[in-house]
């Protein structure tokens, strides 16, 4: 048996509760799970995705149907440390790495209820485009941008 | 207006078709288009999973439902340079990275039909493990090793 | 303008949330919703699927990964009345409309919150057979069967 | 053993590949594929809504994203006769049963290759309306109208 640990050279250290700043709960569905009863891989970037975007919506009055501004997506990393299965639940921190003038770098780790460690820890970017012209990149609103401050890593 | 090309380091070069040794073609769904009317990004990770394991499939005559080694993934990782839309279809190319004796890294790249430059580049792991007792590291199945040597990065 | 009410003949008569009898909440994601800012017609499946099974696993101690005995859909019908939007969540009852010696019809009534009209009302049929060979038809399990008559319209 | 066949009263007749007008191709996805190996439900609408679609975008040129009149769906029925898995690649064939002034009623036939009977029937329905307003039933768009004539059921 080899190890495949010095592979992975992201994240740098350990991940915890304690580094994630704001939280959102997440519930697997019947689907999610794949052949070997797993949570298949696609379902922690709808995880990112949704979380992420649920922040905006609440904190931020995001509007994902009408504003004239949206994130996309350069960049998705995820490292994967423990299976879930539905009809698990888990909680869902946030962070953010890196908070530019027009993109944000967002930490994102899943862990299972009541566990310390992770069971994925990943981020995502987004840039901010002209919703009509994607290929404009624009400032962060003002309105997230506030918000975001807030879950900035010291 | 601040540039976002300085936060990413990896994949190292550009990619073009050549860089890629076994291909196979992906349709997409209505459903994989999101509000903003390019395919989610969760819907990479699809492609990913969907073609790899369609190359083990057809050329090592892998068995995803009775297999007793399967291959589980710590790490996923995915640069997008341009969206994507249903209805397209796209060309998905694919190449071994890195070949070790229980993991194999797939370096992905997916291409818009007659386009040189590939939309959408990642990477991901296999580490293969015993079904029924998945903290079991094992070697790569013979079969699977023997075709996956015809596609690493020379 | 015409009227398309003609066309539906199901369900007999209208809906509230007295006609079921066990609930359970569910939360809708980033890509559930399509290009037109709707959850995708394929969610309601997926509700269906993910509120009755964990009706069974929780209330019965049904357990998908490992039973010798499972339940396969002969038929899915759903009614749409108004659409829903990420990040909605909404309330999910079922009752069983019939309860054979080996096969289940459950009703899912899917409402918004706080509302007391459906936004969308189904039926889908699990039928018993054996795991390893689907073609055999049988019993339903005695832990299913006795959770499921507890919720059976009177 | 009981039999269920009597809880199913649509489609009224035996269906085969003759009963369809116009085909497309539907390539599934590794995490298409549950828990059980097959298929699953929520798939099939997502098989339904992509053909169909594919259809009027090609025949009728339909612009899903800038169209001001879109299909809305009040009712979607499936029949299941057999099971279908990754990486299987399916036919699928539609006709139109009821071609009203606002509203169409697809009737769509999965099949695997090279097979004569179904493994799937169901049908859905669209119902014009504005893109704005929603609640404004439209006359069904004239290049769509057209195309769909050609694939009425005689």
């Amino acid at each position: 048996m080899n190890s495949v640990s010095t592979d992975y050279t992201w994240p740098p250290g350990e991940r915890a509760r304690k580094d994630y700043l704001w939280w959102h709960s997440y519930a697997t569905r019947w689907g999610d799970n794949d052949f070997y009863g797993h949570i298949n891989n696609r379902i922690y970037n709808s995880i990112f995705d949704t979380v992420v975007n649920y922040f905006l919506i609440k904190k931020a009055n995001f509007d994902p149907l009408n504003s004239d501004f949206i994130g996309v997506t350069p960049e998705i990393r995820c490292r994967y440390y423990k299976s879930i299965s539905y009809p698990e639940i888990v909680d869902v921190g946030i962070i953010i790495n890196r908070l530019g003038k027009s993109s944000i770098q967002y930490e994102i780790g899943v862990f299972k209820l009541k566990e310390k460690d992770p069971c994925a820890v990943g981020y995502f970017v987004h840039v901010y485009v002209d919703r009509y012209d994607q290929k404009k990149v624009v400032d962060i609103p003002k309105n997230i941008f506030t918000v975001c401050k807030k879950i900035v890593k010291k």
